[in-house]
């Protein structure tokens, strides 16, 4: 009895998010429908030269696009709805569900890339049950860094299966109401079958700051500030964003932003209420100039020392209108994303250089995640009391915190799993397993216009490129005397200073022509892939041996 | 009267070491003669890929080699002797002075290096004077993280210069006798000209962690463990090994080194008595492995998830002997160096895949740098009471911090200089300035055998030839016709899966076709080097139209 077997099993299969910072996007599967949380990217690692992002890999989803009852979106950070423009229209263009402030940036967004289909987005709201196919959803407002995040409780065929967001506990935080706590206990007592729940932060002690606390640190700084301020944070912070604001109305500071991204951002979250500054607060750069310096507030993307953030152009002196003067305070509002650390500081190195003060998060609290340290995490585990738990969002050695945590607050040991991207989930009233089959979770690579077509290869390549560069050989044969015809060409970068290299590329040329004669020389028929590969060797050999580098050779062969 | 102001101004020259962390490298000047402290490499930045080391640039010291009066070498860390091979012989081989423990590793390693003249290395001893040129050194030992560590009070014709050598202060180190206060008052009251310090903690708070707490907490891990202890660390960490040595001893473990660097820093310190260990803890692994589990410690390198050290290997499963087991304690003791924090989470992640539990020092405190926090610092300074005060050893942000500190201990703003490499600083009996003249600091790269030789060319080569890969069309034109003979080859990499994007690679060769046609159809003599560029430009650009991509485009034209 297949069917009933369906009825009573509900799939969930993590597409990204698992074991990785980044492109959160999981499938729940009941009665045959899909339902979609979250449709994120996230950034490459530091071996991928060249790629834009890496998005979720949605080969499981082709051919069963119209099983795909909708996409659920939890809030507008990019990690949640940056792949949108790539993978929407490939599943036929499925209905999504978003908060106002997610739906702005969403449109916003889908503007940047062009000939897509129009999207569907229905509104979510507070507590507003939502039908979406065979799930019944509640949708809950959680505290992060962003507004009008939402996590969700997923009534299935087999029960109810709660989804956190991206969350932290926030009694007093910015420009959001303070987390509902009753309302937690409350889907603990109508019962939570499975608990997903962020593990960004699962291995931070303690609890995470307040909002507050930042908010009273930052004041201090414009408390003493003698000059100008200049902050730096991301595009997307928007509580932060207005914190800035905030404080600086209360200084009697102009304010104007800088960058793109935050630019963008702020115009959608203004539009919507969701940032509130008084008229004349917000203006442009050249006029927020125009201002005594301690009158001047500059909100800046580059707080990670992205290459053309605002920040960096400015300690490059690429601005159009901005340098670091003696008196700046430099703030950075946000931690340091790991692998950026030596970007950062040289940033800090060239402002401290530039005669700025710089405030940073490791002198004082004036950042605070927007993730649920260890001791949040158990206080929801705590109220919700699952049955079953599943840590997401997070590095795998966040994920088995997570559920070390989950452990401590009760639930057995057999009712955790901790799976990965492309992991089936099989969740019964019962049981809680991970099927031994698993469906395509590799990378798929973003690259200018081409989704997924840069793979190992090309990337083996780039990688290879970069670490010794490429060494190209042209000889063009005579067919008739089977002789190399004056000198081979040599195309070289990355190398070697081919200037100052002549004595090696005299004996290169030098042997080519010698394998290329003694190859042809034999009279016959050449093989001339027999003879490429000779000289690929010998040429490798020679300049690993002269060098102990190994570019790339590629020898070209044309007979004339 | 030039030749009396010589002998009135003393001349420091930091070639490494300020801006930066690593490359350790000065020369004080004094009547005609140069003294050199350390010599040090670093690693390459993020953005230089294939880049082995970097290392001082000597270009200052061309034509002054015979008024080198010696080198001196603070202690055995790579950062301070590791560009020995690579200049000394540039510089004539001056002598040098090392502590036994430094020239066990300095002369190791000159075993690497082929055609090496013989290095003349004269004893450092702790107290003992030393006479080198017209400087007279007093050599006094400070507790770091390798042993046999010297800090250097240099008598020169305007005073007495005091060199900190990197430090820390430890009242119960391991292996080493802890810091002697009373000299360091001693050293004060003689009177200091000039404090020159290390600044790698200087954004640190509070004093440094002992080494003794390092070792109780560790102790804790040795207990509760069940299975194979793995540690991971630096192979030069010599006193963090004993640390692991000793623990292993009082709980009945054998112990295996695993790692060249390792291996061979442990067998110098060994033999000149640095590392004990009773007959029978240090084993073989193959030995070590016969052994039940809970009786068996691994020495390991890879703390910083570097490619081919141990640690990685083993998650790898490329390791000969080793593989993670369920129940194995991993152990990382060791911070985590700027710009390998997504390696080393990578590494944690596979560990915690593979069943083991996993030690950071984020967990707990089971590593200590080498380096004086804020406190120990301003005490430093507090018993020296220096006239002059120059931070050395670490990026701006730290020096600048650094020399905070020092106002705040008392020394006026006018005698702290905040210098740069290549700065000159001039100092009198009155009055320390950084000279307006400069000498050469630009990055000298080791790449393979080549010193210097991959400029900012190659390098930026090596960047783009990393982001979009690289295009090479080559068109053979038959000279009397003026045409393109057959169809233009294309040999590219790292740009696109070619097998997939036949259409493009059709239409980028009719292009190449066209402009070659166009311009010699016209009559008379073609203008290759304008043809060559049209190709380059019109490729380029229909490239990065089809992809948004820009690969680097290379056409060859042959006339045959």
């Amino acid at each position: 009895m297949p069917q009933q077997r369906t009825q009573q099993t509900v799939k969930i299969i993590p597409l990204g998010g698992l074991g990785e910072v980044g492109k959160n996007m999981l499938v729940i599967e009941d009665q045959g429908k899909l339902l979609i949380v979250d449709m994120g990217l996230r950034m490459p690692e530091e071996d991928m030269p060249g790629i834009d992002y890496i998005i979720p890999n949605i080969t499981f989803l082709k051919g069963r696009e119209r099983d795909i009852a909708g996409i659920l979106i939890t809030h507008g950070h990019l990690d949640h709805v940056g792949a949108i423009p790539y993978l929407v229209g490939k599943l036929g263009s499925p209905p999504l569900w978003a908060s106002p402030l997610s739906k702005g940036i969403i449109l916003k967004r889908q503007e940047d890339f062009q000939r897509q289909p129009k999207l569907k987005i229905a509104p979510i709201e507070d507590g507003k049950l939502l039908r979406i196919g065979p799930f019944s959803i509640e949708p809950f407002r959680q505290n992060h860094n962003i507004n009008d995040n939402f996590g969700f409780v997923i009534e299935t065929s087999v029960g109810k299966i709660l989804h956190t967001s991206d969350f932290k506990f926030d009694d007093s935080p910015v420009n959001d109401p303070p987390t509902d706590y009753e309302r937690l206990k409350r889907f603990g007592k109508e019962g939570v079958l499975l608990l997903m729940s962020d593990s960004t932060n699962a291995e931070q002690p303690n609890h995470s700051l307040s909002e507050k606390v930042i908010m009273e640190n930052l004041d201090e700084i414009f408390k003493q500030a003698q000059g100008r301020i200049i902050t730096a944070t991301f595009g997307s912070l928007l509580n932060r964003i207005q914190q800035i604001i905030t404080l600086s109305e209360k200084h009697g500071r102009r304010v104007a932003i800088e960058g793109y991204s935050m630019k963008t951002n702020v115009e959608i979250a203004k539009q919507l209420g969701y940032i509130k500054a008084k008229k004349g607060t917000l203006l442009s750069t050249s006029e927020v100039l125009k201002y005594p310096d301690h009158k001047v507030t500059i909100l800046a993307t580059g707080a990670q020392g992205e290459e053309n953030a605002v920040l960096m152009r400015i300690i490059n002196k690429e601005h159009k209108t901005l340098r670091i003067q003696r008196g700046d305070s430099v703030i950075f509002s946000s931690s340091v994303i790991p692998g950026n650390e030596r970007t950062v500081q040289f940033v800090k190195d060239h402002l401290y250089r530039q005669g700025a003060l710089v405030f940073h998060y490791k002198m004082m609290d004036i950042h605070a995640s927007g993730h649920a340290n260890e001791d949040e995490l158990k206080e929801l585990i705590s109220y919700l009391k699952p049955k079953f738990f599943m840590p997401i969002h997070g590095q795998f050695s966040m994920m088995y915190a997570h559920a070390d945590l989950a452990q401590k607050e009760g639930v057995a040991e057999k009712n955790i799993v901790i799976p990965e991207n492309g992991n089936i989930i099989n969740l019964t009233k019962n049981q809680v397993s991970i099927d031994k089959k698993t469906v395509p979770s590799n990378l798929i690579m973003v690259d200018g216009l081409g989704v997924g077509d840069v793979g190992e290869i090309v990337l083996r390549d780039r990688q290879n490129l970069a670490k010794d560069g490429m060494f190209v050989i042209i000889a063009v044969v005579d067919r008739q005397k089977g002789t190399v015809r004056g000198s081979p060409d040599i195309i070289s970068r990355g190398f070697i200073y081919l200037r100052e290299s002549k004595d090696l590329l005299r004996d290169v040329r030098r042997r080519v022509v010698g394998i290329v004669d003694r190859a042809s020389g034999t009279g016959g028929a050449v093989n001339w892939v027999y003879v490429r590969d000779q000289v690929k060797k010998e040429v490798s050999d020679f300049l690993q041996k002269k060098t102990n580098r190994r570019p790339m050779v590629l020898p070209v062969i044309i007979e004339v």
